[in-house]
């Protein structure tokens, strides 16, 4: 029962037993998404915004049912190029929302700390659904949860994330959290998207995929956005593959029980092979099934904390 | 009560007896869209996805107020070329989707076969809402409890079909139901768009309304998709028009009580004259009352069987 | 109680008791947006259709959270450039809609008149929500209740309308209400954007702002559409600025408790300062607040009259 933030900006400021606390109120809620009636009273009469200003059907939906089978009325926002032309700051958008008495604002921005620029002046609670390249905390929540339910302990648990680690919120949020936990993380990637300075997070960094494998519990695969990256940190898809793609050759080297992941959409043959992504170690689609129990979870415990505590 | 298909994926697989019971489970929820609270809890704590990869606010509404007046949770998707851009494959999209524990997926692609292939591999509920020129299963079913409702019986009835027959999934499913349930069709067009080949489904063909309009007691006219058709199977709207739009004189030459019908949106002087789309002959308002009907009996066939049989 | 119109197309046509009824309601309406539950089952199981012919999102979604806390069902339709393209006339848009049986159907669109031309053939409750320049009736009724809040009584107000007083659906649907509630106005902008046929209104005419707010109760700044208007109708957005934009210096000939007001959303450093935005004087965020109760209060006076005599 110890969740007291009012906001979920990231998971940097959560405590090993915050996280706990998520993980295991999202383990009492993922029941409920496989019963006939799914669908719990719980948070009746709130009222949530999902304010995207990037685009995302994965997320946004995942918040979206997340919600619905609490029974809180959700209301969507897509906000592109197109309307901040129309000259409104961000400021005054968030403002304008909180004036309709929002319980929760679920906020996706290109912009890193936009989450917690809004934190600084909002009544409601906000919770980050990404913010540029800085956190994606329910990702990396949802991604514990996963390894919890098939490793069990985070103890010395050997987690080797793979791709475009500079860009990546959801590395960060997951290196914040699998180290709180007590996990070791080796780092992988091009060079060009890999920066020595991630050193201070306490992971080890490693270039070599194939040596870095070696030994590892979960190989976590990062999208690679085709549409913009290419061009830039890495020579080509084609030798991008060769040198980070996962294959059963390469799986081959992790531990026998080994799991892997991925946060989806992914791109197959390029962050892995097809016949990775649909083997029996992949946990892809489990991931995405635990992201509605996580932010079941983390609504309940935002929004419902207070009536729970009258009634326990 | 003889309906136990998974999926909704065509007419073509489905019996006299299915077809039957879908048209008269329709007539039991008809009446609750007339009522003063038009909502009924049958599918409560039930998630619909409405995965649209092409346009549409007609379809996509039907089923979204059928599902809500049957009180399940819908969440909708628009994915256009954009997404599709993203690299994910269709496959993939599905099974992401099914992660989250939707009892229902409702498609429309513009390639035919989509549902069905996403039918051999997903554990939910399929409802094809068009997929390509193949089919469109729930168009045909309210245009069968549209002719029901004002013709009684099916047998000898004389449907004439008009338009661009070759690329419509209305007619193909239309043309399925109608013969199953006993009826005459003769579809008319222009050469190019109505192949000799439809002879095979047991119809007439005509190539003259004139000629084709005597004696019916059904005249159906096909959407000209304006915008991206008129430069390749036909001369020009003129002459289609001259051709093969309804106008008073040429329904004159049916049966004295003989109604029209249009899947819409219609081109008013396209395929009917403005006159023809408003006499009280014209059933095409009916028909778009009528799909919200046929949608909550589809629905609760595929997803409240279960539940019903137990209660039963 | 005295509130007997189907249809809500304007404040024109609205007597003084109707304007206060639907400022009543509004006030019984505004406390359960601020309930740990915000959401009342007057309105549960009735369909209400928001029908944007034109982008917003404030206005939408003030409608949807309305709608949502009073448990109806609420289907949203964006309809654009593309979805016109198709064909269909806006009449048979509607009688589309219509046929699916909404008990309401919530109209913005670009052309004046819209609206009205819907009442005339519709079944359902039309609600404008803004067509063309002509009116915004749930804005001014807003205002008006905001104004209520904060001035107890409209005789004598002296209110100064600023900006694009030409194109303004806001302004004519504020001059209507004020002025049968008995406030006095006076209008402000370029004379190129404020004709003199506006004094046909009862209201004063004055092209020089710091004039004009001399005395003021009330200051309601109008937005400028900088995206297409400043290259007409005015030489510059400096010099649109430097005449009409509300400062701390104007503001201080105000009367002493006077209020700034705006429709929003609001350009800072064009129709305001940014210091004027945010100080204890301006009332834009309750605005938007009361926006919610407001609509709340129309959706039932127009929704649930029948029921609620039959209860009482």
């Amino acid at each position: 029962m110890a969740f007291t933030h009012k906001h979920l900006l990231g998971i940097q400021n959560l405590t090993v037993s915050e996280i706990t606390t998520v993980l295991d109120t999202a383990e009492s809620f993922y029941e409920i998404s496989t019963r006939e009636v799914k669908k719990v009273p719980t948070l009746i009469g709130k009222t949530i915004i999902n304010l995207f200003f990037e685009p995302s059907t994965r997320t946004r939906s995942s918040f979206e049912l997340a919600a619905k089978r609490l029974s809180a009325d959700i209301v969507n926002f897509n906000l592109n190029a197109s309307s901040a032309a129309k000259g409104e700051t961000f400021k005054d958008t968030i403002l304008n929302l909180e004036a309709m008495n929002p319980d929760a604002i679920i906020i996706r921005h290109s912009c890193s700390g936009a989450s917690h620029y809004a934190s600084t002046f909002s009544q409601s609670n906000i919770i980050n659904a990404g913010d540029g390249s800085h956190e994606h905390p329910t990702q990396a929540l949802l991604d514990a949860f996963t390894m919890r339910q098939e490793k069990k302990d985070f103890q010395n648990l050997k987690v080797v994330i793979v791709g475009d680690i500079l860009h990546s919120r959801v590395a960060r949020s997951n290196i914040f959290l699998l180290r709180k936990m007590g996990a070791r993380i080796t780092l992988v990637g091009p060079p060009s998207l890999l920066p020595e300075e991630f050193k201070k997070f306490g992971v080890e960094i490693d270039f070599n995929l194939d040596h870095a494998v070696k030994g590892a519990d979960v190989i976590m695969m990062l999208r690679i956005q085709m549409e913009r990256q290419t061009k830039n940190f890495f020579p080509s898809v084609r030798e991008y593959r060769n040198l980070y793609s996962l294959s059963a050759q390469r799986f081959g080297r992790a531990k026998k029980n080994a799991i892997i992941m991925h946060p989806g959409p992914i791109n197959r043959g390029v962050e892995l092979t097809a016949d990775m992504a649909d083997c029996a170690k992949s946990v892809i689609l489990k991931q995405v099934e635990n992201g509605i129990a996580v932010r079941m979870a983390v609504l309940y415990l935002l929004l419902g904390g207070k009536d729970r505590e009258a009634i326990d």
